[in-house]
């Protein structure tokens, strides 16, 4: 039962915040692909509420719920490695909102890029476009979201960045254009080891995409 | 700027949340009910990615979404009463997974129990009962959420005891029926001060979201 098994899909962007975590701590883990046509007793076991990935069991016990993981990543390997959520709890409740924008926000909308069709497709793109552009506003001039060193809401939001192309190339717009410094900031957060070997190739995320488009008989 | 100030709408369950943490640290706050129907200027400056409460201004500083403002007050106020969320890492991701399972689950099937009409209505009501039975099955034979202490779950949770009332009158089930536990533990998180002082009469409520059928059109 010892040791930190995680239970993923390598192109989901909240197993990527789970890896990036534990790597960025220097915690050593057990990788498992999961099949989610065919998910496994153990996640189903792991995680009986959602039946979904990611989940970190350690020693044992199973934590869910991406973001809650990488708090979780945080506070039990609190010698090792850097911090990832700041110190000061104003900062620490700007992170978790930001974080948590991303989820209710940010990803349903870049999934409604590529799923629909027509007028709901421009809709989403605005849409997008306009969550982007407050994410860059909360960036600012900053290296990082919350400000010289890489944390929380940085791991929250990077592993979207492979998915960025396939948004783009779906959508026909270019992030770039209207976020450059979200894309500036892309670039300082693929300098790190714990970014750069986990994120997939956005080619291979979109190969993923137009797969999961046949599928759902999106033409 | 100075201050504490609680931008909140009396029948909401995530408004209360944060009254009843601000009451269990002792931390004395400005109330201010807000008209839904017509935003004040300062909650659409303090809020303004969703315009909606509750917000707390600590000295001039806006901090939103329920949970992550009860985290705050856990954090800000540390040398402030108990604890809200307990000391152990995993503890504390079950606390915050049961938290977030409240809001994405229990939150939006309730709504729909006393929202939707026929066969919509009985799935809400099966599933609104599926998800208090999760919760039951938590809470097990424990006082509280997290063990004997009075906490983050438990704040996150309580707010809707006042509307259960309305679950059961619009969904015509009992949820002591189907959830013994549940009432009890709702009895003795009204034993507490923070928690009585708050929360209305169950009977309010109901008037309230009979306003809001007629308001939405719903017979």
């Amino acid at each position: 039962m010892e040791g930190v098994k995680l239970l993923d899909f390598w192109v989901s962007p909240f197993g990527l915040r789970v890896r990036i975590a534990l790597a960025e701590k220097g915690v050593e883990f057990e990788y498992k692909e999961e099949n989610l046509a065919e998910k496994s007793e153990l996640l189903v076991s792991a995680n009986p509420v959602y039946k979904k990935i990611p989940v970190l069991i350690h020693d044992g016990k199973p934590v869910c719920e991406s973001l809650i993981i990488v708090q979780y990543i945080d506070e039990a390997w609190s010698d090792k490695g850097p911090a990832l959520l700041p110190k000061d709890p104003y900062q620490r409740a700007q992170a978790r909102f930001w974080a948590d924008f991303v989820d209710k926000k940010m990803y349903e909308c870049g999934t409604r890029v590529w799923k629909s069709k027509g007028e709901a497709k421009e809709e989403a793109k605005k849409e997008f476009i306009d969550n982007m552009k407050l994410l860059e506003a909360t960036l600012g001039d900053k290296p990082f979201f919350g400000g010289d060193v890489f944390g929380y809401m940085d791991i929250s939001l990077i592993p979207f960045a492979c998915w960025f192309y396939s948004y783009e190339t779906e959508g026909s717009f270019s992030i770039e254009e209207a976020c450059p410094k979200i894309l500036e900031w892309v670039k300082r957060c693929k300098e790190r080891e714990s970014v750069s070997k986990f994120l997939p190739d956005p080619h291979k995320v979109h190969e993923f995409v137009l797969f999961l488009k046949k599928r759902f008989g999106i033409e």
